[in-house]
């Protein structure tokens, strides 16, 4: 497949900016009207997405996208954000955002909000158990794609990494290391299927390696640094202590290293400790934290990507696509014993 | 001034949830009649903002509010947009977000977005250099209020921190532990006021305390850990090398750190080091970074309140409010000498 034409190329060549050649497009009253046809002179010699420029004049719609994520703030979200607005700008798309707090009557609201805002598509990351919602917006023929926490429904796209494989190696990388005793602590709620998968990817990988199962290794908190520390002191009252934590959450990691360290355990010698994220702070702390990458504006750019073509196609309702990144494990100090 | 009634008092009378009571109150078809009449009846009992309702009812408008930032995935941002929609939930009211990246033109972008989208107010933390757009906005008669990095405008309310006296204590503070020759690493533009007033605050604090001023001693740079590692080469190239640095990003403070102990130079011994913002990493670093703290979650709330103060009056235009917090020195190890 020959590289997708964007308003960048045609700013590019007509040396205008990509802002210029967006309103031209959109018919804005601010740009003159020899510089109007110009662009779209050239807009048609270099084929620019016809189809969908056709569609969008058709329907009339707003060529905004509402994103909805459980937090801004991490950046995690913020780098899937990034991606999505990289790749959606170029199509001469804006992108709005709405926070849930991981909290399902939130997520309800902002859907409302946005649909009332009269978004052309919605692109979601779900705090929700049930799919009311999500059939709500489908029945107003708005697509809607879900990245990293989904929902599996029908005629709906995701992009998603495989969260199983991510809980997998990082159990797997513990058992290298030659840990025995390995504790699991799960963020939220196991409702949200990638926590499900994170915590099946553990137990599959204890269960491959002859290590048991312990319901007592495994503790559920919500995702920040002292819950990780009550974590810590839970795990470590137990009679038998574990000698490694692989946590679904890279602040719930840090949490728990700063008790070990209260503690007087070393990591990771007399404990090893991997996080999932790779927040940028994983790696600038004195002891480093090994955790899981997700490739978030990879998955951004690509949620954007399946929209994109979604929208160029003429049977939009026909297109279902699971796009499933995979996880990279990096070993940090955190959890390497030079093994 | 007694404290407003919101939709959680409602709730709280009622034993309901407070998306129940919204909902009751915008005549969601989700809602029975009976609950609709009976939280109607509460609500006005209660005396639940009637002016902002009746307004809004006459109007037609969307309860949603637009709020735009240079970047979401910041804990500053992040948590001046909580402080936001914990104030305007409890209103009834939606917020949607954009992010400008610091671009002018996609600041411009984003405000025809949330216009298009149809949003009651808009508060922002502009990146512009000029005022076109915000006039843009106030002739259609939608309130704006700044936020942080606001622009000095007629009919326009504002809530900022007092980024002068930040600049000003967190050099005083550097002085104060035997500090002679401080540099300032600047971020971004000058043509922002925050950081044109910071840098104000670091000259009149050098001038109180008879220290001389050297242009040598200022960089400006972007907001990222790697420009404050180039800074602190290029400073460190100088015949005369500065025994402190006040950056104004906690994020430069930090490369700062690191490119110092690459150099083997001790923090805070032969360099002290102070950053702006209270990012939560700098509190949870082996060599914790002293910092200003710009109260974002207050500052949120305070943006939101101007607004549904202006609401509530019925002469919106009039009311013009410019709030200004004062920042508190936070002193951490890259800064404590002990003195």
């Amino acid at each position: 497949m020959s590289k997708k034409v964007t308003i960048y190329d045609i700013a590019k060549k007509l040396n205008v900016t990509a802002a210029t050649v967006s309103r031209a497009l959109n018919d804005n009253p601010k740009i003159s009207d020899s510089t109007k046809k110009l662009v779209l002179e050239t807009a048609e010699k270099m084929n620019y997405r016809q189809n969908r420029l056709a569609i969008a004049l058709k329907s009339g719609r707003s060529n905004n996208i509402g994103v909805i994520v459980p937090r801004i703030n991490t950046n995690f979200f913020g780098s899937v954000i990034r991606g999505i607005e990289e790749e959606l700008n170029a199509s001469g798309y804006q992108v709005i955002i709405c926070q849930t707090h991981n909290d399902e009557e939130k997520e309800a609201e902002n859907v409302e909000t946005l649909l009332n805002s009269q978004v052309d598509a919605i692109f979601m990351s779900t705090s929700s158990r049930n799919t009311i919602t999500f059939e709500k917006i489908l029945k107003k023929k708005i697509p809607l794609i879900f990245f990293d926490r989904k929902k599996t429904m029908d005629n709906v796209s995701s992009v998603t990494i495989d969260d199983f494989a991510g809980g997998y190696i990082a159990t797997k990388h513990l058992i290298d290391q030659g840990c025995k005793k390995i504790a699991h602590i799960s963020t939220g709620d196991l409702n949200i299927e990638i926590f499900r998968e994170r915590f099946a990817g553990y137990k599959q990988a204890l269960y491959d390696n002859d290590l048991p199962f312990s319901e007592d290794y495994v503790l559920f908190t919500k995702s920040n640094i002292e819950d990780g520390r009550e974590a810590v002191k839970k795990l470590f009252s137990l009679k038998n202590k574990p000698d490694a934590i692989f946590s679904a959450s890279d602040f719930v990691a840090l949490g728990a290293i700063q008790e070990l360290q209260a503690m007087k355990l070393k990591v990771p010698q007399d404990v090893a400790v991997i996080g999932f994220s790779n927040e940028p702070f994983t790696n600038f702390l004195e002891l480093s934290i090994s955790t899981i990458d997700q490739f978030p504006l990879e998955m951004g750019r690509m949620t954007a990507k399946v929209f994109l073509e979604q929208i160029d196609s003429s049977e939009v309702e026909k297109i279902q696509k699971k796009v499933v990144l995979e996880p990279k494990l990096i070993i940090r100090k955190s959890s390497n014993r030079g093994k």
